[in-house]
């Protein structure tokens, strides 16, 4: 039994193997109801319905059930009973869990005590493998990750989803470009273990003098919550976001990715042009998960 | 591909070709897992529990699978990103959503969106097909409706399923009723479209003084908040309250219809009278939306 | 049809045949998918999510579906509409409504509106039969319940779960030992009807008095609620807490068992003792509600 807590856990060639079984569950190279008498546990002790409802769709990809605890549903767990206890009695029903929590470290630990595999959906400012996989995913269906210039766009100090992506990216060589308004930038201890991992990390306050030089630009959300006041907000916000004005001059092969959702970060304008890939990169939560789900059930 | 969005865009064969479809499904006419492998997202950005277990109930019973967002899930996916946003990640999900949504107009914005087929399951004061399209089966499963004499009773000023049955109703020769009380008469721009599609329309305000001449009286709910007071509203309701009373000396196959929930409107009493089918015409939901999921995902 | 209401309906026959099946399916002695065509709506009135959760396994289990209604949702229904027309409408959809009602008596009312079987999943101060059904199936695993000696810990005057578990042990001719804090006594008139239907029941105040003498120990909750204050909540509390200190000299073989979940009343020491079974007894509540769930849909 293995469970994926964190993206450190994972090797390059686990995180290799993983993407090529996601790839054979993308392009229909599966038996379709290989998990036909799986059921997994789709444990959300806060909101997050894009990566339920994304690990929902994988498992019935599958052939697989879920049963669903929502975040209302799981307030009143919460309420009742330890953490432990919950785990415990939720692995005698599935076969495995997914738990999204806002605690970080919440996943290391139900995998402690559950006698099923735990895949971590997101522990609060901990880790989220899934989604870091389905960015490499994304990446690699383009184009080989190794060597590449990546740019990592706006809050660069909070965003868990920026950090881990970084570190599996420090697995394949690439060239890191980070993005960040004053006050949000990388972390230094973050930016030093990447550096010491061997990766090239060059810092950057504005987007367009490097933008014409990047594989791929990943934009992550600015949070109102992160500022002062609204003003300060709404200036930063408005200088980190991505217009069509910015796309001139830039590769062809240039990928625009986002998490999602997105508040202002990108205009809806870009979306039209070939260089927006996020709604693809959603898209690539199904497979990546499907593998995910696989590998701990099969 | 294409989208169920309002019974306008309906032709009386495309409602035939549905109809008869629902039919087939009813009497277990059909292969039982022929969307084994397909899955609808239910997305109700407003509760409207019977709605979606219809729909849900549906999908089983095709031996396809559903993944639910239900209204409180919703209400952070409202906050966090645009609907077209939302319906672009579902797109890459599901093999068709579902769509229940506070605004009218929500439908066709989503069907513009999505690269799956959508099925309006009610937008605000808009449009609610699959309503319409169950209470016409209903009919159908008992009489020819050709030339039916059809009273519509109750608000028929705010209430969108009176509406949207008038026009269905309209293109199958039916003489229509309305019997509102003051101030929730049918709109008057909604009338005349009615007669200009060659309908016969004559307004009464007393069910009395046509209920014996009718085959179906289609009964809806008359909302307290649509009065100034609970005095007013209390009268208008006690009068427009379906008893046994009434029933005296009506055609031996009149139908009572009720989209239900009901509040007041219908007498517990009638229940037991061989005129009561609204558990009948909840119960014609599934088929109907059977139907309805089998032609957009086949 | 039949429904589960209460355990007062069952014979020692009826539910000895129900365990006997509960094994088979526990042992994988079933064929997977047997109700694979069967749909169950889970109507959740309060919120029970792992009640809820291990209907909704029992049915994954047997292939079959579920269609979920939780507490949120079910709130809007109770505004719009009688419990009698939820369960005729739901009735339309589902082949067996399992029903949580904060109601006494609820799941009564409903059978008796239902046009499908009913089993009741707890109604307010009522009856929980599958939870008495688990409780019985964990004691039979172990051991043969015939004149065991059991004792039952906690409130044991509101406790509903215990009230229903020393009825259905009367038909085993279990010793019965009650003890509780003074004021939370099991009520006179169940001590008294268990007393006429021949069984042993013995009154404790402090359980170190009997628990060497115990086969099973069956612990309940004490709710904060039930006391005026919480100094006298913390004094009663923690002088019925099951430390490892207790379980000195008790029989080998001794089962602790707890519906869960559990606050303070077990400590967590005691869980890597052999005695501590409360775990197990959580999971035999799949099979137990697989052998209902079939029972009435077969």
């Amino acid at each position: 039994m293995y469970h994926i807590i964190s993206i450190r856990d994972l090797e390059r060639r686990d995180i290799d193997y993983l993407l090529d079984r996601a790839r054979e569950f993308d392009t229909g190279n599966y038996h379709p109801r290989v998990l036909e008498d799986k059921l997994a546990a789709l444990l959300f002790f806060e909101p997050s319905t894009r990566t339920r409802m994304s690990f929902a769709t994988a498992m019935a990809r599958l052939g697989g059930r879920s049963i669903s605890v929502d975040s209302v549903e799981a307030s009143s767990i919460v309420k009742g009973e330890t953490l432990a206890d919950t785990i415990r009695v939720v692995s005698g029903y599935a076969d495995a869990i997914v738990l999204r929590h806002p605690k970080e470290g919440a996943a290391r630990l139900a995998s402690e005590f559950a006698t099923v595999p735990v895949i971590n959906a997101g522990d609060g400012a901990g880790q989220h493998p899934s989604q870091t996989l389905l960015d490499l995913y994304t990446i690699r269906q383009s184009m080989p990750i190794e060597g590449l210039d990546v740019g990592l766009l706006g809050d660069l100090r909070y965003g868990r989803t920026a950090h881990s992506l970084a570190l599996a990216l420090s697995l394949y060589g690439v060239k890191l470009h980070t993005i960040a308004p004053g006050g949000l930038e990388m972390p230094a201890n973050i930016t030093l273990e990447l550096r010491e991992r061997g990766m090239e990390v060059i810092e950057h306050e504005d987007v367009e003098e490097v933008i014409r030089d990047l594989d791929v630009l990943y934009v992550t959300r600015i949070q109102r919550e992160r500022f002062p006041d609204s003003g300060s907000y709404y200036n930063v916000a408005s200088s980190y976001r991505i217009t069509p004005d910015h796309l001139c001059g830039v590769r062809d092969h240039l990928m625009i990715l986002h998490p999602l959702p997105r508040a202002g970060e990108i205009d809806p304008a870009v979306d039209q042009t070939p260089y927006a890939r996020y709604f693809e990169q959603a898209r690539n939560g199904v497979p990546v998960r499907m593998a995910l789900l696989y590998e701990v059930m099969k």
